[in-house]
């Protein structure tokens, strides 16, 4: 075997640092998009900041929003695995506190820097064509994997009339306390409005609110 | 009276005239930063647009950020005048309809062009620091604007626990519903949540889940 043919031992380690660098350049991507923006996000700045070579950076990403869309994925299901193990350590199903702590949870994935890094690439979508198709099926997707993890957690039985659009509600709201973080650290509301929906997503699910309207 | 000093009769058509360029840039302003974002926004481009001459743009703002944060609280105000001026065609309290109406509106302050705007002004702000100080003001005090006239029209009394982070959180939810819509018109999964969630208010308020937690 040649040099040309590496043996296994050799061949490994190899794969193991492309997939190395290749996680470098996504948390780096995710890091300059929520602090710089769009404009402010090229390749070349990424590849410095994971002090990667920019050829190696091509490599893996041929394109900036191969690159972009391919990191807020990442650590979009990075998060969301983080949520789904949450199942292990919650309190026993029926109390307000496993609701609080699932709530809690949940709005979490949409404040810190991946919101704002996500938040910059949808913006940026909304302006560029290129961009738009991508992120929004990213942007489903994601939203999608919210969605069924945060019923299984809750245990919500979406047969039952509102309770699927209860939860539906409950994730806008997320979105939008990540939106009010943008410019000011608005945890000490945010914990107060977590608190309360908290009791209120409780109330509703054990009771839905009957249709037809009164 | 000389040319210098102009009757009433010739002042006044002055003055309106003045009103109405002023008028017609805070709309043309926001409109462009609806549709090209902040780093195709400038002054000159909204003149145009508008159908002024820069220098007459440039007597009524000096800088760029004037121009633009004066133009998303012209039209959030206008918008907010609508929403307190609902209060007239309400259905009787005390009915769902009429909670579904106020959460249909509510939300519809955060859907549409004027929220479009907002939000690009928003994540530049969140980029620039000249930008950030004024947006974060214009920011708080609209939303509190809002938060009174939905407070109001509700008739939520916040000196029951738990009812004025109720009306935060319904607030939040209607700023992610506006996020929802930035890159896909999600008017009618948006329809099914505000009907719910109006029921879910309607439910919490006459009945708000008690303190301490169970």
């Amino acid at each position: 075997m040649g040099a040309l043919t590496p043996a296994r031992g050799v061949k490994e380690p190899q794969q193991e640092r492309s997939r190395a660098t290749r996680l470098k350049l996504l948390e780096a991507a995710v890091a300059c998009l929520a602090e710089r923006g769009w404009t402010g996000s090229t390749v070349a700045v990424v590849a410095e900041r994971a002090g990667v070579s920019r050829g190696a950076a091509q490599h893996h990403f041929r394109t900036r929003e191969d690159l972009f869309t391919a990191a807020v994925e990442h650590v979009a299901e990075k998060r969301q695995g983080a949520l789904k193990a949450l199942a292990h350590d919650l309190p026993p199903a029926g109390s307000i506190a496993r609701t609080w702590m699932i709530v809690e949870e949940v709005v979490g994935l949409y404040t810190g820097p991946l919101f704002r890094a996500a938040l910059h690439l949808w913006v940026a979508a909304s302006d560029e064509e290129q961009l738009r198709d991508r992120v929004t099926a990213l942007e489903a997707r994601v939203g999608r994997e919210a969605h069924r993890t945060t019923v299984a957690l809750l245990a919500a039985d979406e047969s039952v009339p509102g309770v699927r659009e209860t939860v539906q509600g409950l994730l806008d709201m997320a979105r939008g306390l990540g939106l009010a973080n943008l410019l000011t650290d608005d945890s000490a509301r945010r914990d107060r409005v977590v608190a309360q929906w908290a009791k209120n997503i409780d109330a509703v699910l054990s009771a839905p609110p009957s249709y037809p309207p009164s």
